[in-house]
């Protein structure tokens, strides 16, 4: 049973002492989630390559699903007969949907954006749909997650300031509409922050924003292709600018050192399809750095892929096994290692929100990078 | 740790009174074998899309794995240095290696037969390979496998009765080799039943390997093509040409009809890929019969696959939820397929055991296939 909507509550636990890293435990109606959190990408209602049970047994608090893709296939109204996302995908704990706002603008064939909204074909099958900010809520309210985005244009990098300006004032316009749009209480709908990589016009955004009141703030059109020196900078006057008290976001974010660079920069949650994208292609991460289990000197390799490990994959099967099963083809070892992976991050989360309790936060980054770091990222 | 090559043994538990159908208990080094029994197949050492840890909860009692490809990919060098099968894929309960012999046959592009053995090249690379039932017995031995399958010459249907009956003298000695070859008595070696469609072949080949004396007996070169009718008609004369108190291994036979019409000819134990090949296609097998869950009409259909079934695919998700995943490509929905079908299968032969032991085999037989043949097989 759905709660009432003053149950989506943001509490910080502890603020580092040395950093600007906190821990917070957000609640929402299908249960709490501890932050800083990771977020695995289930895009079509399913993490790729693992059941819900699997994501159950691996401990992850929320998992985030696609509007876009929702919306093409199966469509939200099937997914809305189902008694919502939780109930299609057999799902009771949290879930965030993002507004589809990046699909339209990189996956679709886009013909054309206008002040209303976007006009675009499906890249499944060509059809033709129109996209508004009240449209993307309709939708969101349809599929019933916990968090719901507001539908924002996404830019290229590099891109000109007087575009990304231009832009801005539409995503400002449109997060305005969203927040008009959304009438469902039981989800928290967060603001995103654009601005491409420009100081003033992130600064701005992040002001308005806050001044509209979300319950909750992402930083968007990040790791598009500027170094990450960059974006840490871009989140060091970014999350500055947002409410302390209010959960913030960093979406598409997932390597190790990112996910440090921005928790001490303040951001509580990450979402990044890297670890389940990155395991379906034998790249694993591991306390001693990434392995790419199919090379040839793991053939006679009998040891676990991660002897630190307490994923299903470490504790029962050896990297020799998973070579052989890559170099197979077989579908066991995309999911064997999407399971290490999703469990390596889920982890270190929880030591990250461990090490800000215990206030060793640049110790514990500093040690676990030394390691991670011995090998290619 | 392995124990005493005695430890393998079969006793027929007890005899239906209507049919020659029989429960029975196979001992082998790695644990019991209720019989009938299914086996599912994990080719390269994996039962596709699952993990050992699935297999262990779904409760197979025994799998099989390929010695032509795990000869080819890791080499049986790797699986022997990982301590065998059952250490390198984790399974610590029984396995069975096929010779090989229908790969070479079916898969490999085939140079020569000649009375020594098959020259071929690799499938995978090209590789050329010389297999003798001298070395299929070495690969067998590095494997591990507790039941070992004799090298043999599968035959296409239909073909020649003078082919067939040469083939027969060669397939005979080479059961002979491999007899003498297998030294380790660890690992019962079966012999295997060929003759095409000919009853004087099909009793030949049965009465010298019974004078052989295998600890088991499989039957080979059907569901190749034949009809039921005439795999039927096989089974009926071959069965009772082989001892009673040996356990009969029909392979490649999985469809439900097949295994009823079998198991009332006195066969104990059976292999299929098609449990798992058709999940991967989303043919679900149900108590209803066959559901081809990818069809439109079960787009917002949100009950059970199987209302019967107490699998986890059955138990945790929709007809819906599934189609949705199959429509979408998600690699998840054949593991829940895959998951829902073996259970379906080892459920039934479990039913069946129950049945033969309460004396209500018949019964049983036919109030299963009326209710499955309400639909497509």
């Amino acid at each position: 049973m759905l709660m009432q909507a003053n149950e989506f509550t943001f509490e910080v636990i502890r603020n580092d002492s040395g950093t600007r890293a906190r821990v917070g435990k957000l609640t929402t109606p299908h249960g709490i989630v501890n932050t800083p959190q990771f977020i695995p990408v289930g895009t079509q209602a399913a993490v790729k390559t693992l059941s819900s049970e699997d994501l159950h047994t691996l401990g992850s608090e929320i998992i985030l699903s696609n509007t876009y893709h929702l919306y093409l296939r199966p469509g939200h109204e099937v997914v809305r007969s189902a008694g919502g996302l939780h109930s299609f995908m057999n799902w009771p704990k949290p879930i965030l949907t993002d507004s589809g706002g990046f699909q339209v603008f990189s996956l679709a064939e886009l013909n054309k954006v206008t002040e209303d909204g976007v006009h675009f074909q499906s890249h499944l099958d060509g059809s033709r749909h129109f996209f508004t900010p009240e449209l993307c809520m309709e939708v969101q309210n349809a599929l019933g997650a916990d968090i719901v985005m507001v539908f924002d244009e996404c830019l290229p990098y590099p891109i000109e300031h007087d575009y990304a300006k231009a832009s801005l004032r539409l995503t400002l316009n449109w997060a305005e509409r969203c927040k008009k749009a959304h009438q469902n209480h039981q989800q928290a709908l967060f603001g995103i922050v654009q601005g491409a990589t420009f100081r003033d016009l992130r600064m701005e955004c992040a002001r308005e924003l806050a001044r509209m009141d979300f319950p909750g703030y992402a930083i968007g059109g990040l790791s598009v292709g500027e170094t990450p020196q960059m974006m840490y900078e871009i989140l060091d006057y970014t999350a500055d600018e947002l409410p302390a008290g209010k959960p913030r976001y960093l979406m598409g974010s997932g390597p190790p050192v990112d996910i440090f660079e921005a928790v001490e920069r303040g951001i509580d949650l990450f979402d990044c399809v890297m670890p389940t994208r990155n395991a379906r292609n034998a790249s694993l991460m591991t306390s001693q750095g990434v392995v790419i289990v199919k090379n040839a000197e793991y053939a006679a390799d009998f040891s676990a892929l991660d002897p630190e490990c307490s994923c299903i994959t470490c504790q029962h099967y050896t990297r020799a096994y998973l070579r052989h099963l890559f170099k197979a083809g077989e579908i066991t070892a995309m999911r064997l290692a999407t399971l290490h992976n999703v469990h390596f991050m889920l982890t270190l989360l929880v030591q990250i929100r461990e090490a800000i309790l215990s206030d060793r936060y640049m110790e514990f980054k500093q040690s676990f990078l030394e390691k991670y770091r011995k090998s290619v990222d």
